[in-house]
């Protein structure tokens, strides 16, 4: 007998029933409240046509992207004709664009799927990953920014998150800035590179860091000190900083118009004006914002992008829309032990077990019956006299009563009963049986 | 401006918001079942190191395997490393082996998941499709098919259907009657490809087809004719054809205890003996069984493999399961109108939209305040005096109540409230405001 290698491929992870327990829990809180929020679920294919996704990422994630084989007798030519998805907002866009007819002219969204990436793994960073995204498009109205800035908040605050901000600035404040440093158009991507870094190095890491992009040192500390601008006041400072800009100027006022709705919202008190977010994907056009928990970092960001939908129908449809980390939020609810107890109890509430072959057709009937009253019941296969292997099995399932049929209850008409936390055993009429269970497992509740 | 193709991969599909309702709802009514019989769930990466599935599904089928190509300074070479999950068992018998420390000596699963085949694309035949799975592995009892046929049956008449059987037959019993009919054991997989067209092309059909394959036709009428033993008697019939075979034998007794113990169990009445069912996979050695609806056809399938784990694990170990096919089933759901109304109604309760700008914050406090009590809620994002576009809107979302903010509601303390149903419109003082949508959305249920 040859054996093949039992491991998942690299970068990728089997979810085990308790992984899958805990992430169907923070998927049911995610989906729950977007609905709140009049949030619509769409799903999409795993893969696209490889032309829709390359070219939308940078040549950096073109670089990361899964290729499909062509099939059949093209396979031989090692040519691709298609690609895992990489994110949830080009399919997005791609959707919004084939069914414009068929959806509201302002729609709201959300997706909680897997995307791939041929990132090289590391640990917390995976090849396959879950995104949450919620998306509204179709409106410039700032108050799309407040509604999913919102929504995310209740997402963290139902999941028990207390101790996060919403960093907020805008693409445009940010190009205003740069240009008020005097950094040439030119280099402004460049200069975004760095500044993505200041958390993790600094500010003399970015000042030696656009140094090394050709941008000098006067110009990298005339940004960074805009990049102080901070606090309650900083709206008001960035707004006289940029205030012969007139894009700057724009985005500062569609700030103060997000700050001032989201007051009316969870998310008001959440809200941090940092100028120096930058946010890496290209596409955005507008505001941008990320989730910061103090000591943890990022746990998920979004912004404005109102020419991708674009790309595919040849007009722009605005859009605005959030991407939650679900790997990140597991990762952290699991270590600060932030999933309720019920998420790793047991699994099911009781075992039933034979103890001869002949009470089999009974412990099945019994079973039905319970599941009829939408008990969890799983039934031992292996009939035996001794009770070693059921109750073993039974303590990894983490059931708290033991259902048990033997010749003895079968002539008398009975079933013994033992509650697995007491260890006490009665015996009982079949015909009570079941509402002794019931009362077993609602005593302990 | 270019633009990119809109449609999604061939032979794949989007799904909006009213398909992924439908999906959604059938999912949930299978999980809750297979909860409430102690199957846990799993989730397995969407594609595998490509040894893991070549040569498990015939020639056939790894012909319709998706290969990714190696990526980086592989691309070039055209070679594949990785490939798409191509059904749901392979990945559990790879889990079984490699987790077998984690795991309980009896592990009772499911899987609900994707799978992904190069099939020629045809109506209502994917090249991505959901399988909801179900399995138990560690155990040769017959318990096990039971447990599995019974669970089958409970999400199938949870959701509705009450036309359907399910087809029973053993592998080693289908063998037994080809040996009975003088058919030689290296045409016994053919005979089996034959044999499962019988429904497409009848009696005539499979004995010329038999005969193509070098099976005479008097052989091939004694084979149809063993197939002819159905009804209550067919399994007394039957172990009386194949008395002398000890295999086939042992095979009818083991399928008169399937159906003693399902007779405890709500699958009892809907077990047909057939002993001309084959199923198509090379991997099952035991009982096999497959969900008939009449004038459908098969709704799902499944049986006993007690070799397939020992090709990861090197050692067998027993295993059953059965597959649902969720595509057809939601196919059969949909033509029928088996989806409660509830699926289709509106996707939010109210809609609110404001008159000017200076409303959005209050605006966005009352949907703060509604979302607080659960209710599903979503704020126009454009100010207008005219209703025109947000009573559109509200009515392709389904909104039963609309709230309105002007400056005439805002100067008073007030808001406008409209029944969408009734068309009336009533001004509420802004403290009960909540509570009359309530009643007024309670009112109609």
């Amino acid at each position: 007998m040859t054996t093949n290698s039992t491991q998942p491929a690299r970068g990728t992870r089997d979810f085990l029933p308790a992984d899958v327990r805990r992430r169907t829990y923070v998927i049911d809180v995610v989906r729950s409240v977007y609905e709140r929020y009049g949030f619509e679920p769409l799903e999409t294919p795993a893969f696209e046509n490889i032309e829709t996704l390359l070219g939308k990422y940078g040549d950096e994630g073109n670089q990361l992207i899964f290729k499909i084989l062509k099939r059949g007798e093209h396979e031989a030519s090692g040519a691709a004709d298609l690609a895992l998805r990489y994110d949830l907002t080009v399919p997005l866009a791609r959707v919004v664009a084939q069914y414009q007819n068929e959806l509201p002219r302002y729609f709201k969204r959300y997706q909680i799927q897997p995307v791939w990436r041929a990132d090289r793994p590391a640990r917390g960073r995976f090849r396959e990953f879950y995104q949450c995204d919620v998306d509204a498009v179709g409106s410039t109205s700032p108050l799309v920014e407040v509604e999913v800035i919102s929504a995310v908040t209740d997402v963290l605050t139902t999941l028990g998150f207390d101790d996060f901000a919403i960093r907020l600035n805008h693409r445009r404040l940010l190009s205003a800035l740069l240009e008020g440093a005097g950094i040439a158009a030119e280099k402004h991507n460049d200069a975004l590179v760095s500044i993505d870094k200041l958390d993790k190095i600094g500010n003399d890491g970015v000042v030696a860091d656009l140094g090394g992009r050709g941008i000098d040192g006067a110009a990298a500390g005339r940004l960074l000190a805009s990049f102080a601008m901070r606090g309650p006041e900083a709206l008001a400072s960035l707004g006289l900083t940029v205030s012969g800009h007139e894009s700057g100027a724009a985005a500062v006022r569609e700030l103060e118009a997000i700050v001032q709705l989201a007051a009316a919202t969870p998310a008001g008190p959440r809200l941090q004006i940092d100028p120096s977010l930058a946010r890496g994907l290209s596409y955005y056009t507008g505001a941008i914002m990320e989730i910061a928990v103090a000591g943890i970092g990022s746990l998920g960001g979004g912004g404005r992008y109102d020419n991708l939908v674009g790309m595919f129908l040849g007009r722009d449809i605005p859009a605005c829309g959030f991407s939650l980390g679900l790997e990140r939020i597991i990762v952290v609810m699991t270590e600060r032990g932030m999933f309720p107890a019920s998420i790793a109890a047991g699994t099911v509430d009781i075992v039933v077990t034979c103890m001869d072959d002949d009470s089999r057709a009974e412990a099945l009937r019994f079973a039905s019956e319970l599941r009829a009253g939408a008990m969890r019941v799983d039934v031992f296969p292996e009939a035996s006299r001794k009770f070693d292997k059921p109750l073993k099995y039974a303590s990894a399932r983490g059931a708290r009563v033991m259902g048990i049929f033997g010749e003895n209850e079968r002539t008398r008409g009975e079933v013994s009963i033992r509650n697995l936390d007491t260890r006490e055993q009665q015996t009982v009429p079949r015909g009570r049986a079941a509402e002794v269970v019931s009362q077993m497992l609602n005593r302990g509740t």
